[in-house]
């Protein structure tokens, strides 16, 4: 059964009430829905992107959602109750972070920044600090001190993955959930929509600003990035 | 010699080379310039009471750049290098707070609401996180660790202080900078401009909240603080 329909994705639930399938769709949305597009086997892309990366993740000690793939678009997972935040890391400045401070685009931070935001469409998924989390009963401050800690593993973890691949992981977003035992554990989606990855070389992106800022095709960033993650 | 004219101040050098004279003008402003006005008193009003608080924080252990008074709108003040960061404290929803994420005004906080943003006008003052504000070299960790803990020492003294004349101090900005000796100390101006204040038992808005929305005469709000103050 729909539970519910996403911009990007949509859950189902299975016989199992632990359980639910995420559908990824090829709709592509940006600035907060304003931007819309159909793009044909994006989410085909999108679903085994993920899959590998939370197998990669996996492998290194970090739980996720992701139990097993089970059709080009499809993967099961575990029941989560999302936690209202989108978790932020920034290696390299980009996009929002840059916008919001007059900051320059591309300039290789010391040490990774990580933020939250509060996720909610309709207030266009603002910054917020810990204390304003807490404030909101949004997390408790061991929960963030928590996500924090696992989101800088988790980062390491990709950068070194994508770095193989001679792509620069410059910023990304997550988002973690409750599973029915209370742990907190990472969850929705790792992809080119959610990551922004540059061509070490060349510094070509290969992520969702192509269609953000009409920088090319995304089917084939996307495939790009596929390719490389099959043939390291 | 005229130094700097801000939209609420003049800085001046004195022969002195480690010491300004700050004086109050009567200019108001709000949405970041938008809208303006001269409001006759108001700097008067403004430097006076910023006085008074001076010098009970001075009372409490709070070093600040207040040295003298010097006349109605003029006050003697250590020069500093101001660290380009608005230092917020929040104990009562408010302001910027309630729009950015959508909740309701006036919901008295748990705990105080600590926030810096950066103090830039052409981004609108946006709000950083500390991994932002040490990205961006505005302060260091240990620089940031000190202004929270100084801050909520400030807000208690202030809160306490405001309560014994029926004021609420929902939230109020202060700005710290650099001594010459390169200690940090509490600077710029504490006033109803940079302080939320409401009468205890009708809620009334004795602060800059009259201008910004329209609740009434400035001066007489600003004129009744300062008359609770020195009634005390
Ligand atoms: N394991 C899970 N359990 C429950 N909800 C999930 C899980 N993983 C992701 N979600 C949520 O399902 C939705 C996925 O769809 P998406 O199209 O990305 O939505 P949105 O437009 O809200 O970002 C998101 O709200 C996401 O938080
Ligand atoms: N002791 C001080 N030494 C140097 N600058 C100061 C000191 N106290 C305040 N300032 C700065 O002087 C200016 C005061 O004027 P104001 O009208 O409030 O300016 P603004 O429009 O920038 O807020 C501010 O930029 C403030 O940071
Ligand atoms: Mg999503
Ligand atoms: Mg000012």
């Amino acid at each position: 059964m729909l539970l519910y329909e996403g911009k990007a994705k949509q859950i189902y639930s299975t016989e199992n009430e632990n359980e639910y399938v995420v559908y990824y769709k090829d709709d592509a949305t940006a600035f907060n829905g304003e931007k819309k597009a159909e793009i044909s086997s994006k989410g085909i892309l999108n679903n085994k992107i993920s899959t590998i990366i939370f197998e990669m993740l996996k492998e290194n000690g970090i739980e996720s959602h992701f139990i097993k793939s089970l059709s080009d678009r499809e993967m099961l997972v575990k029941k989560v109750e999302i936690l209202p935040l989108e978790v932020i890391v920034r290696n390299i400045t980009a996009g929002s972070f840059c916008k919001r401070v007059g900051i320059e685009e591309g300039l290789v931070l010391d040490e990774p920044i990580f933020e939250i935001c509060y996720k909610n469409d309709e207030y266009g998924d603002p910054l917020l600090n810990d204390d304003h989390a807490v404030a909101m009963k949004l997390a408790t401050r061991e929960e963030l001190k928590f996500l924090k800690e696992e989101t800088l593993k988790i980062n390491e973890l990709m950068k070194e993955f994508f770095l193989k691949m001679n792509l620069k992981l410059v910023d990304f977003k997550i988002e973690f959930g409750k599973d029915t035992d209370g742990n907190i554990i990472l969850a929705d989606e790792i992809s080119p929509d959610t990551c922004r990855l540059w061509d070490v070389n060349t510094n070509e992106k290969l992520d969702k600003d192509r269609f953000r800022r009409d920088l090319g095709d995304l089917v084939e960033g996307y495939t790009e990035v596929l390719a490389r993650m099959n043939n390291k």
